[in-house]
């Protein structure tokens, strides 16, 4: 990803951007790997038992490419929501990442999001603490 | 809008879903707002004293279009990430409704914005109220 | 929606904006039906007759959000990237609508789902049109 | 990214999906290198002579978000659909790569963005070629 570039070119950066950056490319992982996930679920022949999880996972891409965006922009940000968005996208990876870790063992698609889920999740809070 | 055929015909629908129908409704007009009206900014000649007000343009904007998803959706729904979501978007439109609402003398999009924000906001709140 | 006061607010807003705004409420009505209409066809018990219609829906709501976006904004519009993302919306909104026709009988959600893709469809071609 | 283990762990995976995952990851890093270029001409100074900068960085943001979203999703896939989101979106990435290429002098967020969108616009025309 070309992110820490962007981030540093721009006229507003402000010192750090590495934390930044990681959480912007973990949130775009994130947000691939569930958009696939539920597409994949809805190509396995127990489609009808992975509701929940083509569920979560629609959700999650949509809360992570939100996310995504909000931190992508340096220019008069608004922390507090920032840090709301923080929180709804905290809670979408972990619920994602449950229920896609419950698939796991049956599901490759299913291990390899929960892995980005869990990855995101962590940096997202890790971003959290540092704004609080 | 066809929102409230939409949600009755879901096989998951649950008694009463007017209010649901009345935020989906918000949310879309709030970010169709938002979005033209950040780009209205964007055209004025003192573009470079709006600049907060097309950043929280496009901010509500993107939280909205991802409430309305997550709203859109009943099957397998996680309460807890609804929630986050929607006082993640309260935060949004609170933010958006009083940026735009201190140039809605001078702008008549940032005036029709800023109603759009506060529609929004309040129905949101309402919805929170309920999943209390 | 507050579209026409939003489209005729605008520093840049040029002449009869009213098929323009008709245009952005169908995208907006088209993208929340496919949406609920994914998620309703998700939690039908023939699930995995519906695969195909599922997959429709979320690439319709997906094409009809952005080219919701583009319409909204006038400043420095490029036609021809205009031109093409409402090419694509046509052919998004003719497959879902055709895919969700197939079953309209069945599920109210598909009927709803595919009068809102033919509307969206119409429009953006009678845009098209103008455009030419 | 975890782009081409999701894509290889698909019930529906085909043959080579390199190339599919290449346009993925190109996408991805093209969208949010506009992202932020928006943001970061906001920022500028001279943001007044940047304003259609701005506009085709946040339409080619959208178009690149939508087109992702189709190529991660591999089940009853409209061909038809997918190329006709690629072609909007070869327009979109031509557009914005050389608006920002004419201010890569000046600003190295806009050098940046623009080698981000002749990449993207590059695998696009590749995949398209394969399709046809």
């Amino acid at each position: 990803m070309r992110t820490d570039d962007m981030l540093a070119s721009h006229p507003g950066a402000a010192g750090d951007t590495a934390l930044l950056a990681r959480a912007i490319d973990a949130l775009a992982e994130c947000a691939q790997a569930c958009t696939t996930c539920a597409d994949a679920c809805l190509a396995e022949e127990m489609v009808a038992e992975l509701r929940r999880c083509i569920r979560t996972d629609l959700d999650c891409a949509d809360v992570c490419a939100t996310t995504l965006r909000l931190l992508s922009r340096q220019t008069g940000t608004d922390d507090a929501l920032v840090r709301a968005q923080l929180q709804a996208c905290v809670v979408a990876c972990r619920t994602c990442g449950d229920e896609c870790e419950s698939h796991a063992e049956m599901h490759e698609h299913c291990r390899v999001c929960a892995e980005a889920c869990r990855a995101c999740e962590k940096v997202c809070t890790e971003l959290l603490t540092t704004m609080a």
